[in-house]
């Protein structure tokens, strides 16, 4: 008798009958003999659809309570699932995130877990119930409800897992596993029976959304065995794996890509040292991510400073940029909300340089130019004008022939 | 500088406009100085689309579970209303029921309140905020989410008002106060500029939906000072007064009536002194209410049982009738879900049986039967045929002259 931690999409549940097929299929896990406690995202459409009541209100409105409303969200889901599971004779319980007490920080909109008790979760499954838990939220010290951000509930999932000590957490989403891109823009696409954690992780932080990166990050930390199926079809999906170097490893193994992105610049700041922390300091207080970072030095002692955040912050950020640009006595500020970052990931490259010249090579006989570049040692970034994205994907995907299992490589660049 | 509690129904929060306008009538009470704190409903159409989606799943769905998800309802209300506060400049933060601490015991779908812990509310407003909770909902010391029943937003004003002392707690809905009886059916129906308690009580428990009976037994116990008040024009509304009989009071008051009302026929049960208990056990055991009682004995030693339910009630009332008429030897059992309620109240007929007299005979003028009849100091309830619901309050409005200013009555039947 296994434990097993079963998450669910936003896709998986978007519909009654959906929900009910999830009940099915989580009563075949528990016929079986296992234990199982499901994590569950809203309803697809519905975080959308109360984020966009909330703007109407108010485009900045306050995030603690912004929070409060789209954590009803999942609140839907995990009744809906837990009446569904008692109407097909499988005993369930529905659980917030404040009643399984996963403890956050108070950052709203992107909360961290702190903690989790895992004392009422394990109460309901000695008592023989399905546990079915709201993803995505938590509580913080000061009793506010407080959310984790997009694909939150993966990282609930991975984070419960890891409390509880489960055999497997199993990401079941709209997909079968994770592909060497996003099969929608290149059809060739193939799926990943393996992926190492590392990859993952990159996959993940460069938007590739199967997995999120928090969830991924926790996974790894807790060494969580991780497995993404499809809620959908039978399969085997794609099984993270840990440590160890695969012989055969491709020097490529996906190309990842992120719409959500915007670019700010902010033109003629002094060039000396401390410019960069005065320019990301507030950006980083407001709990504005940022990606990639480009400082241009002029010459004249003065420098353009470039970096990228989330689309979603771009207003915020921009803000607080323009009132840095003022104390700074910065020429002007520039911002760019129709890019996009196309990254190729494997553990394979670090040691190949060639790979970045052939990728630089395709985008450039394309015709595509690269704003920025990152790189780190099982990844390279470059944010592209947002129209090339499928362009620079496919081209990409097929230079590096993901489309094929992959071989011994040649060694040497 | 006072303290008032307001409590905005689902039509007045039914949609962003109408959330923003009342925010604008909060800050509006705010900036004469006084402190408030606003309860709300679930947007109008919110909690039935919500147990739509239960039902579709499982007409029986799991009740714990149902609380779950319709308490989400005034969850989002809060969340909006927080956030059109803040954007008004008016500081706002939203509690639901759990945050406020408002704890019930475990009748899911009709908890009552057993206590509020005052100390969150009072916090939030010593740092000068307006506190916005969510109505119908509370925690039980499972930590379940509970709900208090139709209507319970009202309950969670005045039991809030009575907790931490408000000088008034404020209903606004989408009347301009309590009227002799439903203007949608009869026209010529008055407002009322005060009612007593007892009869508020009565009008409340007989299905005039401008106040919820618990909220007013609340009211009661507790003397909270309590006014009826509309969201959407200007007015005095209807003040609830307390103690004292009124030198001028009316025969009747106001005409009541309830569609949400079906009853059960248990035929040929033995007669004998403890078949009631044995009928209505089961009944009261599952938590369902019932109303009027009548026992009809046949001569022969057995007797036929009537009872009405609440219609929601009414598919669980009968299969546990059905049992019990197995146990019993009963010969069968028969249900009718198209009766409606018909009341009189006032507290001027206690000693004038007279009243009584004219209701019967302006019914039977009218061809109107009286299935079922109940009677207390100052009601007299008949239950009809559904279809002769509003030629009785049409009758009974023009017969005992409701539409005019109450004289001096002449005494005597």
């Amino acid at each position: 008798m296994a434990l097993y931690v079963q998450k669910y999409g936003g896709t998986s549940v978007g519909s009654l009958e959906r929900i009910a097929a999830v009940a099915e299929r989580v009563k075949l896990t528990r016929a079986q003999g296992h234990d199982v406690v499901v994590v569950v995202s809203a309803m697809s459409g519905e975080t959308n659809r109360l984020l966009g009541m909330a703007q109407q209100l108010d485009p900045d409105a306050t995030r603690r309570e912004v929070d409060v409303l789209i954590s009803t969200g999942e609140q839907v889901t995990i009744a809906l699932l837990a009446i569904a599971l008692n109407q097909c004779g499988c005993p369930a319980v529905s659980m917030t995130g404040d009643q399984v007490r996963i403890h956050t920080d108070s950052a709203h909109g992107k909360a961290r877990i702190t903690h989790i008790d895992t004392e009422p979760v394990r109460a309901q499954l000695a008592a023989g119930k399905v546990v079915v838990i709201a993803g995505f939220q938590g509580r913080d010290e000061h009793n506010a409800i407080t959310t984790l951000g997009r694909g939150g509930s993966d990282t609930t999932a991975v984070a419960v897992a890891a409390a509880i000590g489960a055999d497997e957490c199993q990401i079941f989403t709209d997909v079968d596993g994770v592909y060497t891109t996003d099969p929608r823009i290149e059809p060739k696409a193939r799926r990943l029976s393996t992926i190492t954690f590392e990859e993952m992780l990159e996959m993940a932080s460069l938007g590739a959304k199967v997995l999120q990166i928090r969830s991924v990050e926790f996974a790894g930390k807790y060494r969580v065995p991780l497995r993404v199926l499809s809620s959908f079809a039978d399969g085997e999906g794609t099984l993270i794996t840990y440590g160890g170097e695969r012989m055969e490893a491709p020097l490529v193994s996906g190309i990842a890509f992120n719409r959500n992105e915007a670019s700010l610049t902010i033109l003629g700041v002094p060039d000396r040292p401390t410019v960069a922390a005065q320019i990301l300091g507030p950006i980083s207080d407001a709990n504005i991510d940022v990606d990639m970072i480009v400082q241009n030095t002029l010459g004249d002692g003065s420098a353009d400073f470039t970096f990228t955040v989330n689309r979603d912050d771009f207003r915020r950020a921009r803000a607080l940029l323009e009132s840095t640009a003022t104390e700074l006595g910065a020429s002007c500020v520039q911002g760019n909300e129709s890019i996009a970052k196309v990254s190729i990931v494997g553990v394979g490259m670090w040691n190949h340089p060639g790979v970045a010249r052939t990728m630089f090579r395709v985008l450039g006989e394309h015709g595509i130019n690269m704003q920025l570049i990152s790189t780190s040692e099982i990844k390279i970034s470059v944010v592209v004008d947002e129209k090339y994205l499928e362009l620079a994907v496919r081209s990409l995907h097929d230079a590096f022939a993901l489309d094929r299992e992959p071989q011994e490589q040649p060694m040497g660049g």
